[in-house]
């Protein structure tokens, strides 16, 4: 037998457990020219949330009771397929699935003696792609000044930091925990951080740490600690919108101050972006991380949560900043 | 005798004839290296309600109890300067003086045999280049796109209106009265136009007049009409912000609809400016708007204000939308 974790109701507001359904089919066996995959890792992620409301956006949104999909590292069990034989691992968009079958599209190979399979979710995955391209492509820092990042402690927050710091910039994140900022400044090499939630005056804690101004504002956040930090960006800033976890599960639009006026007086450029605008230099961006993690110049934190069964749980516990690094589940 | 018109009080709100003084002194004599101008037309603008408050911004704020300065077209009437005779005529950042001396820095000669003297505080001068260098370096329009533009039949907006259809995009505006609407589809070309003062659902019909979504909307307005606008954007759009007249004159910081997820969902980029970021391609783009005028294919509008003594109300009537195209006063 095989079990499929399926979207059972488009969740408002917060979502919980009871929107997701364990249904048990028959394993499936493949066909010619298609491939048996076993699920290995399965990666979790704040922007999934998104897809379970039925909205107009960059990706379609999942189907009632039909499985959720994410990225995923699965070993193949069994081929009919020229390109793939038992024992290869891929890495691909599949469904939330113990086993399943494919035509191999979309997958890509993955060597486990590279690098631990589950940082194919990460640090050389989708996360560590969207700090690289977000970062430079949008960011553009230059040596000398001030990037500040929130979910810093976060599978892309941390990426981000040590970047800036390859590059030679100032690098203050915002977490939500003494033991996340510690982290960050000891593992991560940032050079200051903020607790959120033991800070009263955000805008004054960010003046503090970042006296000469942000240059780099890189958000996976948005709310009121995006408000806080926008207050301090300097003239010609450039914000990297990344995320808004802190709006993800509002049930009316989030109101907060206007920023036009901000970006006018100071010239700011503010740019919205997924990953995979940048499809066409995946490899190139894969390339330069697997540098600089040969190198010892990043580190990646995981959060590893086993049994394919805990994988809804794993999401949730995302929304509450349960996960260091990069949230995946262990099958 | 000659008259100077000062900046009274810092206003809070909307400013009023209050906020200003006229000021009688002394007519002044050059000095060596030094020429007499007498002020012929001067600018007034919606950006000058910035300078205003005593805040931090791209340009220091104007101090109580001195005369207020913008752009202003004045004739040299003595000249004890090699650069300039009598009778020429001067472009600069001038006080609002009737008479006043300057050592020439910061002043251009303009050619009233060219284009009437007035153009060069509009569609030759600083409005014009706003219109150009936001366009065409932030909004990067491509042939067969939407343009949707606020504040359309103002200084700024009729000249990107134009340039849209230059550049063979659909051109949709809004504006705040049916002879505006009148103004901006028959004499300056605009494909479409909504009245925004009788539209009651304004997001309903930017969707109609704009079936294909927009790809750049060039903002002057802000507020409600701009969550209207970012309600109908398109992947990849391109969002100019060049002025927030609705929101200038709030006592409080102005909240409305955060756009992060917005802009992230659909890869959109917003970027505040000011024209000044282009100083050293101006002489670029008044050749480019030279051209487009002497072949035709831009017209502008002026609201002209006769007398000195009217400057202040002129400045105010900004904020009630009475001008048609750009706000000048002739002495």
């Amino acid at each position: 037998m095989n079990t499929a974790i399926h979207l059972q109701n488009r969740p408002t507001g917060r979502p919980d457990l009871s929107d997701f359904k364990f249904v048990e089919e028959e394993k499936p066996t493949p066909g010619e020219g298609e491939i048996l995959l076993e699920t290995k890792y399965i990666s979790v992620d704040p922007y999934l949330r998104g897809r379970m409301v039925d909205a107009k956006s960059y990706i379609p949104p999942f189907e009632l009771n039909k499985p959720i999909t994410s990225g995923i590292i699965a070993e193949v069990k069994e081929s009919k397929h020229p390109d793939f034989k038992a024992g290869d691992f891929v890495n691909g968009m599949l469904a939330w699935k113990e086993f399943q079958v494919s035509d191999g599209k979309g997958l890509t190979k993955v060597d486990p003696d590279q690098a631990p399979l589950s940082a194919y979710l990460g640090i050389l995955g989708m996360t560590g792609l969207t700090a690289y391209f977000g970062l430079t492509d949008i960011g553009k820092p230059k040596a000398g000044e001030t990037i500040l990042v929130t979910g810093a402690a976060g599978a892309v927050g941390s990426v981000v930091g040590q970047l800036g710091k390859i590059f030679e910039c100032k690098v203050v994140g915002i977490a939500g925990s003494d033991d996340k900022i510690d982290l960050i400044t000891s593992d991560f090499g940032f050079d200051a951080g903020i607790n959120y939630k033991t800070t009263d005056d955000m805008k004054a804690a960010v003046e503090e740490a970042c006296p000469d101004g942000i240059d780099v504002f890189f958000d996976n956040v948005g709310g009121s600690i995006f408000d806080a930090v926008m207050a301090n960006t300097n003239r010609g800033a450039r914000v990297v919108l990344c995320g808004a976890i802190a709006d993800y599960n509002k049930t009316e639009t989030p109101t907060g101050p206007r920023v036009n006026t901000t970006l006018i007086k100071n010239s700011i450029l503010m740019q919205g972006f997924t990953v995979g605008n940048y499809q066409s230099e995946f490899q190139k961006g894969i390339q330069k991380l697997a540098g600089w993690l040969k190198d010892d110049k990043l580190n990646y934190e995981e959060t590893i949560v086993e049994g394919f069964k805990n994988t809804p749980q794993a999401f949730l516990d995302l929304f509450d900043g349960k996960n260091t690094g990069k949230m995946v589940v262990k099958i």
